[in-house]
């Protein structure tokens, strides 16, 4: 356990580690990079992590937070197929706000770390899962509303999804350009679509009718 | 221009860096390590590719040849949806070979070199270009026989298809799974498939109905 202070100082160390790991990779990030950017000394980052390798598993629940902390919300609130789209929208925007660079916080770490660290592929195992149980409880949610139909396989729609932004996101980086990853989505969202009823959401907010 | 024997060596270094970048990365692969592997010498090295850069694009170029040599094949054969799973499982089982370790030769090199080497960069896009032609050419082929309605935009399904491969082999080393990827491709086909007339391939292989 940290003081409210130890704990303000251990977010600000994981917080720009994520920013540099981002930017030039965690083997292109050194602890001397973090303790500059974060404005710490190295026996304080020894105090909170031990080492780069628990540094890194830090970052990666860090992104994974940040991922989920601005999805859950949309995915949540899924009434329809044009929310579904507003949540591929939202996350090829901020694609092309960052001008095509860096992909996904957590597919590039994954794609760097998973031959290297163990754990550190546990933990990005275990963040895809926190993403793919997310869309599949938006999914399941207009399931249970009769809006996709019972032989709508939610768990199968929702590894396809996440695969899809994988995949999108990498090429987004490498191709700087968002088309595939907007093409690919919107094909799979309408694949998504054709399980769906014709049932129209009723009037009024998603919250509104739970 | 090389002699012959030039021309062997060249391909032993570029094959050989190839599979330690696979294993390591390419920041984890030294100019020494390549040296020692295909037991030439640091300036036999430099006479073929100057620096690691150049000898970076050759090996993109190898890994982007070795993945189309044997996919080009199946896909220029695609008669029917069970030509495309089989396309798919042809993957799948690829990495099951593997253990689900390495990914895809192509995404990881452009996980990790996207952001760091413009070059690169460019190379890894030219490759996935040509994978993607490759697909949508498969494709077109149904189409042209008229097993793919007329609304079926070829070129979408190749961005897809592709998109969902690069996602799904990102998933497999991640999770050491390969169900993501085989689930993902299969919803995709099924996807395609929802753009088939009932027109059924004729009998005798593809070939004869060119």
């Amino acid at each position: 356990m940290f003081t409210r202070k130890g704990q303000l100082t251990r977010d600000r160390i994981v917080a720009e580690a994520a920013a540099l790991m981002f930017e030039r990779g965690v083997a292109g990030t050194s602890t001397e990079d973090v303790q500059s950017a974060a404005g710490v000394s190295a026996s304080q980052i020894y105090h909170y992590f031990g080492d780069k390798r628990s540094l890194t598993r830090a970052v990666i629940e860090f992104q994974t937070d940040a991922i989920l902390g601005f999805q859950e919300p949309l995915l949540a609130r899924l009434d329809d197929l044009d929310a579904l789209r507003s949540w591929a929208d939202v996350i090829a925007d901020l694609q092309r706000t960052n001008g095509y660079h860096g992909g996904c916080p957590l597919g590039s770490l994954a794609s760097e770390l998973a031959e290297t660290d163990a754990a550190a592929r546990e933990a990005l195992a275990q963040g895809y899962r926190r993403w793919q149980h997310a869309i599949r409880d938006g999914l399941q949610a207009m399931k249970d509303r009769r809006e996709l139909r019972p032989d709508a396989d939610v768990d199968v729609l929702a590894t396809t999804l996440l695969t899809t932004v994988q995949g999108g996101l990498l090429l987004a980086k490498t191709l700087r350009d968002g088309e595939p990853l907007q093409t690919a989505l919107h094909a799979v969202i309408d694949h998504v679509g054709s399980f769906a009823t014709d049932r129209q959401p009723a009037e009024g907010s998603a919250t509104s009718r739970r």
